[in-house]
């Protein structure tokens, strides 16, 4: 059968002052009325039922997410004791769709990007569904839409037989965030797809590539998956879990596997990884302006108001970012967006726990 | 003997979020670790006592007003059960001094404006005694510094003999908030100062100017004095008050006024009109910043933070006022504060009282 299993582990700091470790970017209405992960969850329907649908988390953050999603099983909430990466995570939903399917098919997705086209997105998701099932690692690469440096690429190899009219190549090479030059020969020469982090395989097949290039780590999940279904799970998997690698999916297994291919889509991503990416995913008004929350506004352009209840007044002002929250508030030009991150790294020096 | 009339009723809208009906301009550290209220008095000493200084405001700023000085003795806020202007208000001061002090000289002062020369104010207040005891109405003219369209001016006519080494001239006329062209040639011709709002006269001189110009207010007025220090005068107060002309003492007195003198001063002065003038009142930093409240800031230059007790982080911006307040914030950018007294009105057509 075919699951998702949808990573909610992440923080957004870009941002901040909204996300943060208690509340981070999949827990945020940042594209609309719906959050993140609901977007994340409900746009697997009509595809697969909600007893499909996993989620990998924090403990932390499982019951914000349950109670955003009340429709998905509790036990298909997978709780990671700690973060120690995608692999890990990967690894460890892969055991628990093994244990009542032994045909499991997996989707690996992520519950704080943005799809617009959600019916290209999962018919995408069915052609990967028909290749895993052959016993290809599928990956999907965004169709890049300019020479980013914020992230991975994926550098596209021979062409393989079209998948229900969908193109498909193997993958040459997983290459890491590259420098601007770099970004701009990969663009122009359109080989390259952007890494979105989404991948389709058999769980078994997956769990072959760990024993064969994580070996260490795949012997401690064994002993987790021992357990899997009795009251020892909870205990072997909290004194195990803190001492397996930190690794990602990326580097511990995808550059290293074995038959592995990717599907180029055009489903209007965004990975909404800063401020600035909200303009790409809300409509903004003939000013140019997203103006959420209460506020008003004199001779004010192209700005972003991500307000709660306090009254906004902007007068005379364009090309801004204001966010407030109960206790900070964020006026960042558009195009520093980057440098939120860093007003991040003071909080945590200043050991402001509550603010990050 | 000298007494000063702290004129405290005003509102200050163009300091909207922080200067409310409730907490107006006069009440708030605009200018350093003091209310500008605080100033106020302060800076008599030591020129006179606090048993000299009196303060006139609405019954509801009576509270805040003497808990900011608690020096003061009680008996010296003069209670205007409500705004009527400054006419009404500065001859309802004026019966208070006479009844225990016939010979009351009193300097009608302002709550809400900056003065950076203290000393020399207090000696122009000084000169300006020794002009009120011959029987002239002494007004402070301020040296213009611009052209500015956002005061009234004071023509100066003969000068006058100086006192203590200050130059005095007779006033040719009083003349409205000029518009740019008018208040350019003004500035040009050197003959005019701007009208700062503060008088220095015999307390029974003015009276007089008052049964002669206004003998309607004056009759209301004598009934009013008739009960001063019986238990009478409350009721009386508050019966007769809401029945006098609202007016101000400019249009209402002086323009009509004889023998009217000018001082000119240059003491720092400053009416903290707007958001804009507080960058000339506190010292910024080598970025050109004022940053008050907790803030972080990555290249940010010319800006006013204003802020309480939340954290403000500002990133990549220049000329801007920020002023956060719990419920409402404010962000313009500077030369455009004007349009803050826009936002008030809108706020009061709709009706959000808390926040005006």
């Amino acid at each position: 059968m075919y699951h998702a299993v949808i990573m909610a582990g992440g923080t957004g700091s870009r941002l901040w002052p909204v996300s943060r470790r208690a509340t981070p970017k999949q827990l945020l209405k940042l594209a609309g009325d719906d959050t993140m992960f609901q977007h994340s969850v409900y746009r697997m329907a009509p595809l697969m039922g909600p007893e499909q649908v996993y989620v990998v988390a924090r403990a932390d953050l499982i019951s914000a997410l349950s109670a955003q999603v009340p429709t998905l099983p509790g036990e298909n909430y997978i709780v990671e004791p700690e973060g120690r990466g995608t692999a890990p995570a990967i690894a460890l939903a892969a055991i628990h769709l093994l244990q009542s399917d032994p045909d499991a098919v997996m989707a690996v997705l992520t519950a704080d990007h943005y799809i617009a086209d959600t019916a290209a997105f999962r018919t995408t998701l069915s052609a990967a569904q028909d290749l895993a099932l052959d016993g290809h690692l599928v990956t999907l690469g965004i169709e890049p839409l300019f020479a980013s440096t914020g992230f991975g690429y994926i550098e596209q190899g021979s062409p393989g037989i079209p998948v229900d009219g969908l193109a498909v190549y193997d993958v040459a090479a997983f290459t890491e965030k590259p420098d601007a030059e770099t970004a701009e020969a990969m663009l122009k020469s359109g080989n390259y797809v952007w890494n979105g982090g989404m991948f389709i395989w058999r769980a078994a097949r997956i769990l072959q590539e760990f024993e064969r290039q994580m070996p260490v780590f795949h012997a401690q999940l064994m002993e987790i998956a021992a357990t899997l279904g009795t009251p020892k799970y909870e205990d072997v998997l909290a004194r195990v879990w803190p001492t397996v690698e930190t690794e990602t999916i990326d580097f511990g297994i995808m550059e290293g596997a074995e038959d592995v291919v990717v599907l180029p889509v055009e489903i209007g991503w965004s990975d909404v990884g800063s401020w600035a990416s909200v303009f790409d995913v809300r409509p903004s008004d003939e000013d140019g302006n997203i103006l959420l929350g209460r506020h008003e506004s004199i001779d004010t352009a192209n700005t972003l108001v991500y307000g709660g209840k306090r009254l906004i007044a902007t007068i005379g002002v364009d090309n801004l970012i204001i966010v407030d929250t109960p206790d900070a508030l964020l006026i960042c030009r558009r195009g520093h967006e980057q440098d939120v991150k860093a007003i991040v790294s003071r909080l945590k020096a200043a050991g402001d726990e509550t603010l990050y």
